[in-house]
């Protein structure tokens, strides 16, 4: 369920008279994406993403956001082009809300990711890497390692609810991630969200890269870790070397990998399995029954966590 | 959340092979519709839509579903084209499901219906009326006045855990509609769910008449009853008899009605509140909290049958 904002079409007639997009001929919501409302629309010149941005995006952070997506774009990274308005801004007002308009990608994510797609998605992350590079702004990582043991004393005792023993069990995990965690890698600007669905494909070929609301300033192999979490493991939650091979492989041949990166490897596996271990914990704890929102198991991020912690080098990731 | 069913890119790919409509270039969920599932599909000779049939729909109907949208399209109605495969086949399977391709309509539905939607939304049901009228199927309604009771006592006890009181008052309700109901009307197919989020205006003209999968064979009368009671409430359940007239007069600029239908509008109208006041509490009593679908308030038309109760003649509605 994505569409939490509903636009009447009398404000979107006015919204869309502050930009030089023409007319509306069609505007549906659509369902993919939970943080934001998104609605397809067409105009009289093309087609268009809307975006209404709800709560859980902080406003003050937008113009970041936009500005790495354009900072992108112009570097040819098929990623959504904000649209500017007559008067230049690419941020404006609608139904109570914040809204944006960006250009629309062609393509179809991968429901079922294989090996095929993990070499094309490796060479895009370190591109995406390569052009975020001299964005000039940075954002902290709200969900980095420093985000991670507030965000399980928030979950409190609820983690226990969840499962039994988590609440502890989390905690001394936490510890010794955070005391193996790098004091230094090479940074920049990075997705820390580009699970499947946030990468299109068409004919075997990435056409599109969405959904910068996660994006912040932190090392690149940490983003490279989160892939390796979102890509490489099947239904039954085992780890296929072969998917992870292939995304390192193609991540490298655009943008090698330092030793201390590659020695990084399992503690940063296990630190993004933890971080989305812990938001979908909280997500799980907070959300009420009955809510539109799809609450999403925490549990298979512990497995994932659980996996890493027992991997010994980067040669367990096909290095 | 309108998509129910994940398809896989491979399993898109091949279905698409059995038309001749070009290779996939886009597809993304649909936020609106709570029946089936709903995608928008491009690809590269044009967009269109793709449908997933859920349960509600029996499969042994569909052909007569897509048989009565072919007939309006063809009598140039704005309503959806069932797309045909090769073989000539507009029924096919897909992951699982029955699947559809119907031809793309632009246009938004009026989130705030005025006045001013309220005529063409006549004209367009009286159009539609008169080019289904020799459609040579007929399809009993099963939510027509012979679904009522039983639907009633399949809400059983939980009725009264709703409202109390309920279950007895609208069983003499029901018992009094249906001593009114008349034997005999100007009868045919009737789209019977024209409801705002079924219908598109670009310009302020209708562009599309979608979801036809409550159609039937009943009174054309019925359906203006559904419509008023659609479109002519305001958000604080006013009945609003500008609305009402224009939609009336609207359609009887194409249509006119005889003096038996425009003597029954009062009962049509209670029958019309009473059927969705019977799924909305059904579905109401059925839906586990927690699941994905928006649980519809069963309220707001009850409140309208009261007003619909009250009503001496067609006066009432403007006529």
């Amino acid at each position: 369920m994505a569409v939490y904002t509903e636009v009447t079409d009398d404000a979107l007639t006015q919204f869309l008279e502050r930009y030089a997009i023409g007319r509306v001929v069609a505007f549906r919501g659509i369902a993919e994406g939970v943080e934001n409302s998104n609605y397809a629309l067409r105009t009289t010149t093309g087609d268009f993403i809307l975006t209404l941005y709800e709560k859980r995006v902080d406003p003050a952070e937008l113009p970041w956001f936009l500005g790495l997506m354009e900072h992108l774009a112009a570097k040819s990274l098929p990623c959504p082009l904000p649209v500017r308005a007559r008067d230049g801004a690419n941020l404006n007002p609608l139904a109570g809300k914040i809204a944006a308009i960006t250009t629309f990608l062609p393509g179809i994510w991968p429901r079922r990711p294989t090996a095929a797609h993990c070499a094309p998605l490796g060479e895009a992350l370190a591109r995406l890497h390569r052009a975020g590079a001299d964005y000039p702004a940075e954002r902290v990582n709200a969900l980095g390692p420093h985000g991670w043991r507030p965000l399980l004393d928030r979950c409190g005792p609820g983690a226990d609810q969840v499962q039994p023993g988590w609440r502890g069990e989390l905690a001394t995990a936490l510890i010794d991630i955070l005391a193996q965690w790098p004091q230094t890698l090479p940074c920049g600007q990075i997705h820390a969200d580009l699970f499947p669905d946030n990468v299109f494909f068409l004919d075997g070929v990435i056409s599109g890269l969405i959904d910068f609301y996660f994006a912040a300033t932190d090392f690149f192999a940490y983003d490279i870790a989160i892939c390796l979490n979102a890509w490489c493991f099947e239904a039954d939650l085992s780890f296929n070397i072969t998917k992870s091979r292939a995304l390192l492989r193609g991540y490298q041949d655009i943008r090698p990998l330092s030793e201390a990166e590659i020695a990084a490897l399992p503690v940063l596996c296990q630190g993004a399995a933890i971080r989305f271990l812990l938001t979908r914990l909280y997500d799980w704890i907070n959300t009420p029954e009955g809510a539109l929102v799809t609450r999403k198991d925490p549990m298979p991020y512990y497995r994932r966590l659980r996996f890493h912690a027992q991997t010994r080098s980067a040669a367990d990731y096909g290095l």
